[in-house]
């Protein structure tokens, strides 16, 4: 099954990754801080954009860079697009094929803007536009639902980061992202036993916040394409502005939860859901408080620095969406209806 | 009722603001041209937020600005906001009271940026922060799910756009906005005798583009807060990026599909999703390839020029959320859970 051995993959990915390109990482690091850029414009879709939300928050947090999404219909179908001065403008893709994403890059260069490519092409449309590129090596990914390349995206956006910086600690904390992802694959057998319960899930949420937003939004789409199950992503606060009105009884709330400068204000969302409605949790944590809250809980490695958990965290869903898909009796290198390459305009 | 006169009061609202603000408006739109900013920062939440999202495409279209939309949690857990400097910074509330959107416009102050609220209340913490109030003078909502004030978040972004266009076609279809939105009310008794085919939906998506990715968003808001189905909105390029996979036969999709420069692609997918995958589908549009592919049809008047049909287009969707509410029993003004003013950090 092409899905289950790209998802065990990652560790040496990860490695291959780091040790690979770190240093034209690092050169791209040099040479953009002698561009001028106020904020990075980054443009994605599906699994990409869930790593262009990582990067929202990272770079803003560790680099201090605003960071806007694109919207690319405004660049296609409007012919309208926002003039891009000063702007980092980025482009995510595993294919790098996407003609939207690719008219971002190239109105981006037009305008003279710095231009940076996140691909596992690198001969791609979307390279050729770019000024600079990050080959994340992922090799081929033969599974329509991306999971290797997610990862290796996120960890090209974090290599970038403390590039940037500087820092050593950052640096070094690097080195251990493939050790942390070869420990959370241990939890494979837990999350087989784990995905059986959720055998008739039909609706949930998946809750995330901060630097994970990215994973509760990765997470939420994996059970959708694979899983066929209606998962809907939310920061915990925008949940809390509405959407919690939808949990009763039994609710399967989802929760990605690593300890973190947002911790505590995501626990308190979780106990309320928990202890005022009644909703089902499972909860993928560091943290004992939020584990021992949880019906399935789903312990991750210790030790792991916030800033990196996003590309560790992902692992566990990764492959209780796998297995919640054969438990369903569903195809998980082939999902109804999606290919692999979506080429949208 | 208070939600269903909310409704109902919106083409005043609508007229009101416009006549009473305007030139307000346009005195912001002057000061502002003479002040530096290379991108707008936009920070909000719920309904709110769904506002910011049509002034990412109309600003970005109309104004060639581009639009970041705000990760509050920057700048109130992590304490490491991104440097802001060369933006607008902007922030849309009703109450203008959550603490996080207040921080985002404190930094943008604090950084030497304009500063920019679009409030129901001119004397909140938020509007205090602001170099620059647009007050929408919605008066009291007392429903706790957002309805006129959406509208009126949306006329304030729209007549901001046409003041820094200067064009004078654009100020003249303002004028014209009140008079759309009582028509689309005339179709109240359609859409309570359509809610009734809805009563059992558990779960469906919300499909739009471009300008009407914010209604799509607003509409399935609607559905959660108030009918508590679960209901995902998409871009309709997003959807094709892996979503699509979990549409079955009479999988209910609702769509916003008015006439304009998504219209074909859109009109693609609802053909896809109908004939391919045998969706149920509801549209609202003012194109009769889109409404007569529907097993729900709910038409707009016609003749709204596409940068404005966000604002017509919700009203129809909340009069469809408000009948179903009532239909499957429950209490429109006040959602189980959530209360009107939600403070978060």
């Amino acid at each position: 099954m092409s899905l289950y051995s790209e998802i065990y993959e990652q560790p040496l990915v990860l490695s291959g990754l780091l040790s690979r390109q770190m240093g034209e990482v690092e050169r791209i690091a040099r040479d953009l801080t002698g561009r001028r850029f106020d904020f990075a414009f980054l443009a994605a879709r599906g699994t990409s954009d869930n790593a262009g939300r990582y990067a929202n928050y990272l770079w803003g947090a560790h680099n201090h860079l605003p960071l806007a999404l694109a919207t690319p219909s405004l660049f296609t179908y409007y012919n309208q697009p926002p003039e891009l001065k000063n702007a980092l403008v980025v482009g995510v893709s595993q294919s790098g094929q996407s003609p939207d994403i690719v008219a971002v890059l190239s109105e981006g260069r037009r305008k003279g803007c710095p231009t940076l490519a996140i691909t596992n092409d690198p001969h791609s449309p979307l390279a050729h536009e770019a000024d600079y590129v990050i080959d994340i090596q992922a090799g081929a990914e033969k599974a329509v639902a991306a999971t290797k390349t997610y990862t290796a995206e996120l960890m090209a956006i974090a290599m970038l980061s403390a590039a940037l910086s500087g820092s050593p600690q950052q640096r070094a904390e690097l080195e251990k992202v493939p050790e942390w992802a070869a420990q959370s694959l241990r939890l494979d057998a837990d999350l087989q036993r784990i995905a059986q319960r959720y055998r008739f899930v039909r609706q949930c949420v998946v809750l995330g916040r901060g630097f994970n937003y990215a994973t509760a939004f990765e997470f939420s789409l994996k059970l959708k394409e694979l899983t066929y199950t209606l998962s809907e992503p939310y920061s915990s606060a925008d949940f809390m502005h509405g959407p919690i009105a939808m949990v009763e009884q039994g609710f399967p709330v989802l929760a990605v939860a690593p300890g973190g400068a947002v911790f505590d204000a995501l626990l308190d969302v979780l106990r309320k859901v928990r202890n005022d409605q009644s909703a089902d949790l499972l909860v993928i944590s560091d943290r004992p408080e939020a584990l021992e809250l949880a019906h399935s809980s789903v312990p991750l490695p210790e030790g792991i620095p916030e800033w990196l958990s996003p590309i560790i965290a992902i692992i566990p869903a990764q492959l209780f969406c796998l297995h919640l898909t054969v438990i369903k009796g569903f195809n998980p290198d082939s999902p109804r209806t999606i290919r692999k390459v979506t080429e949208t305009t």
